[in-house]
C-alpha cells in the first residue's frame, strides 16, 4: 500500500475534551483504552450555555448510538477460553494462566445467547441521555410535543430507543411518540444498504493494512509467559490472537454490572495497554473517519442522514410546532456522521498516523451511546439557531457565528446543502 | 398418509366465542377469513366478573402475539404482481384483471422493505390491550410494581412490547418496567430454539399432507375468468396460487390504516372465502393445535414457556410483590400454549376434520395480537385464586372450582406440574 500525500488539515475548533496526552488520559482510567467499548462518559459533563435572549428551543434532531454491549462475536469469549483449556489440559498453564481461565470460563458463560445484545449499563446509559435531554431542553418536550423516534434493526439498538422514549414518557406522559424499527429506513439509519455499499472495498484495503499493523506491532511475548510455564507454547498468531482477545474482553467488561469487580488490565503493562489502543485509534481513524486514507470520502456514507436531518428539521421549522427526531443506531454511523457534520476536530484529516493519538482520540469520539444533537431555537420573529452537542458537549460547526455556541441555521444549511452535492468517487481504491 | 383413529374429546368448556356456524359468521365479517391475519377483536368485549370479596388482583402472567403486521414474505406482494404483469403484457387481463393488478402493485409498493413488521394497527392493538390490563386489574400496577417484559428477537414483537409498555408508563410513570429481547430467552418465549425443533418434522410432514388438501381443493377457473379473456390462460397450479395470493392479500389489508378503503374480497365467492378459509383452519389445527395427526404432541413444545409461567408465579405469590410477567411473541405459541393450558375448548381433540369449522375456528383464538393473561389474587390470609383471559375473555381451566371464572391456584398448579412431566416421543411420524 503506497503512502498517502496529502496535506494536514486541522480545524481551528475546540477540542473535543479534556486536554492531556492520551498517553495520560488512558493511565488515568484504563477503560479509556477499550476505544469504542468505552463506557459512554457522562460524569462532569460541562454546564449549557444559555439560549441568546428572546430564543427558545423547539426541536431536536438526534442520532444516537446503541449503549453499552456484549461483544458481537460469541467466538470473542470462546476463543480465548478454548486456547487456554488447551494449555490447561497440556499442563502448559501458570497459576495465573488458571486464573484467567476460570475468569474467562465464567465471562462465556454469561455471554451464551447474548452476543451482541445492549447489556444492563446500556439501557441506563440511554435512560439518563434522555433524561439529561430533556431537563437541557423543556420546551422542546412540551405537552403533546411529537417525538418520531427511529431504529435500526439491530435489537440493541431498538432497546436503546426503548430505554430512551420510556424515560421521556415518565417524564412527560403527554408527549406524542411513536417508534418504529424498519428495513424501509436502514438506508440512512444504518450500515450496509446505502451509499455505504459503494465503500466497502475501501473498508476491506485499509482493514488488510491495520491488520498487518497489528501482526507487526503486537509483542505477546511477555503477556504469554506470565500465562504459560512453557515460553513459546503457542504458535506466534496463536499468541497475538489471545493477548488481542483478552484485552478485548477486558476492556468490554465496564458495561456490564456484573462484571465491576473483575478486572484483566493488570495482565498488561501501560505500555502494552497504550499500544493495543493506539493500532484501535489509527484503525477507527483510517477506515472510518475522514482520512485521506480512504480518500476523505467515509464521511459521505452518511449523505443520506444527513439529508434526513435537514429535512426534518426543515418540516419542524415550517410546522411551528415542538419535538424531536430521535435515531437510535450504530459508531460506524456516529463517526462519519460527526465528520460529516464537521464537529469540533472530530473532520481532522491527517497523514501523520504517528501523531495521530495526539490529535484524534476515538474514546472521546465513539464510546457506547455516542450520539449528536441538533437543538433548535427561534425567536419571536421566526428566526432559527441551531446548537450543535456532541456526547452532550456544546461542539464547534463549520460556519462562522457572532454567538457561538449558537449558529445561524440558514448559514449552517446552506454549508450543508453544499456538501451534500459533492460528487465522490466510490470506484477509486483506498491509498 | 393413512387415517388416524382417535376418540373424538371435546371439552366441557365453553365456547370461545359468540354462537353462530363459522360460515354465518364469516359472512357477517368477512375478515375473518384471514385466519390468523384477522384483527384482534377487541369490540364488545364482555364484562369481567368482580373478585371474589377479600380478594385482589397482584400478579399477572401474560403472553400475547405481535399485532397486526405486514405479510412476512416480499413474494406474496410481488409473485401475484408478477403473474398479472405477464398477463398484462401479452394483452390477456380483462378490465377486472387490469384494475387488479393496480392495486397489488400499489399495495406492493407501501410494502418494500416493510415484510414482516408490525403496522400502525399491530401497534394500536398493544397500546389498548395494555390500557385494558391496566384498567381491568390496577391492584397490579400500584406504584413500584414490577414490570418484566420481555420479547422475542423479532422486531415486531418488539415494538409490540415497546408498544405496550410504553402505554403502561403513560398510566403509571412509577411502574418498575424492565425490557430485554434476547436470544437467551428464545428457548421459551421463540419459535425454533425449544423443544419445538424436535417437532419439526411433524409439522413437515402435516404440511405435505394439507397442501395436497389444498391442491385438490382450489378451485380457481371462476376466479380466474374474471381476470383473463383467455379461459386456461394460467397453467393449473399458477392460477390456484394466484388465487390464493390475492387471497392472503385480501386478508391481510385489515392491518393498515391505509388499506382501510381497498377491498379484494369483492373477487372471490362467499362459498370460495368460506372453503379458503375452512383449510387453513384444518392447517393450523392439525399442525400447532391438539390433533391427533400431530400426535396431540403440539402442545408440549410450549413446556419450557409453561414452565416459566409457573416459576415465576411461584416468585410473584412468595415475594409478596405487586407486577406483571408479559411475553411477546407469536401465534405459532400462542396456540399451542393455549392448548397446553387448556384454556376454553380450544385443546379439543378431533379426527373429523370435515366437521371443525363447527367446533373450531382460528379466527376466535389466533387473531393478530392474541394473548393469555392469567391473573393472580390473593386474600389477607394468603389464599391464591387465578383468573384466565384468553383474547381478554374469561376462560375455563383444566381443574374443578367453586368459584369460577377464579380457581384455586394451589389446585390449577398441580394439574400442570403433572402435565408439564408427560413424557412425549417426538422422534414418532405423524399420523
Amino acid at each position: 500500500m503506497r503512502r498517502f500525500i496529502t496535506s494536514i488539515i486541522v480545524a481551528a475548533a475546540a477540542v473535543v475534551a479534556i486536554a492531556g496526552t492520551s498517553q495520560e488520559e488512558i493511565a488515568a482510567r484504563l477503560t479509556r483504552s477499550a476505544s469504542n467499548h468505552t463506557i459512554y462518559p457522562e460524569t462532569n459533563l460541562p454546564a449549557l450555555t444559555p439560549a441568546p435572549a428572546g430564543y427558545e428551543a423547539f426541536y431536536i434532531d438526534h442520532y444516537g448510538r446503541h449503549g453499552s454491549r456484549w461483544l458481537t462475536r460469541q467466538s470473542s469469549y470462546q476463543r480465548p477460553v478454548d486456547v487456554l483449556m488447551k494449555g490447561h489440559n497440556d499442563g502448559l498453564l501458570t497459576e495465573q494462566g488458571e486464573r484467567l481461565l476460570v475468569t474467562l470460563r465464567q465471562i462465556l458463560a454469561a455471554s451464551m445467547n447474548r452476543a451482541g445484545e445492549l447489556s444492563d449499563k446500556g439501557a441506563e446509559q440511554h435512560q439518563r441521555i434522555a433524561e439529561r435531554m430533556y431537563n437541557n431542553f423543556p420546551s422542546v418536550f412540551t405537552d403533546g410535543a411529537v417525538v418520531d423516534a427511529r431504529s435500526t434493526v439491530v435489537i440493541r439498538c431498538i432497546l436503546s430507543m426503548q430505554n430512551a422514549t420510556m424515560t421521556l414518557r415518565k417524564l412527560n406522559p403527554n408527549l406524542r411518540i411513536t417508534t418504529d424499527a424498519s428495513y424501509h429506513d436502514m438506508y440512512y439509519l444504518g450500515y450496509g444498504h446505502g451509499e455505504d455499499t459503494l465503500a466497502n472495498h475501501i473498508s476491506d484495503e485499509i482493514y488488510r493494512h491495520t491488520n498487518e499493523m497489528y501482526e507487526e506491532n503486537v509483542h505477546p511475548e511477555r503477556f504469554v509467559k506470565q500465562l504459560y510455564t512453557v515460553p513459546d507454547s503457542l504458535p506466534m498468531p496463536v499468541a497475538q490472537r489471545l493477548m488481542r482477545d483478552v484485552f478485548d474482553i477486558a476492556g468490554s467488561l465496564q458495561g456490564h454490572h456484573a462484571f465491576d469487580n473483575i478486572d484483566l488490565f493488570h495482565l498488561f503493562t501501560g505500555d502494552e495497554i497504550f499500544e493495543l489502543w493506539r493500532m484501535r485509534n489509527i484503525d477507527w481513524y483510517t477506515r472510518r473517519a475522514n482520512s485521506p486514507m480512504n480518500g476523505n470520502r467515509m464521511p459521505f456514507i452518511t449523505r443520506a442522514l444527513v439529508r434526513d436531518f435537514l429535512d426534518k428539521a426543515d418540516a419542524a421549522v415550517a410546522s411551528g410546532e415542538h419535538g424531536a427526531a430521535l435515531r437510535f443506531g450504530h459508531g460506524t454511523i456516529v463517526l462519519p456522521l460527526a465528520c460529516m457534520l464537521e464537529l469540533d476536530n472530530v473532520n481532522l484529516s491527517t497523514t501523520d498516523l504517528d501523531n495521530l493519538h495526539n490529535v484524534w482520540k476515538c474514546y472521546d469520539i465513539i464510546p457506547k451511546a455516542c450520539n449528536v444533537q441538533l437543538v433548535f431555537y427561534r425567536n419571536a420573529a421566526g428566526d432559527v439557531l441551531v446548537k450543535a452537542l456532541f456526547n452532550e458537549h456544546e461542539a464547534t460547526l463549520p460556519v462562522a457565528t457572532d454567538m457561538a455556541p449558537y449558529y445561524h441555521w440558514k448559514d449552517l444549511r446552506a454549508y450543508y446543502e453544499k456538501k451534500l452535492a459533492t460528487e465522490i468517487d466510490w470506484s477509486a481504491h483506498a491509498e
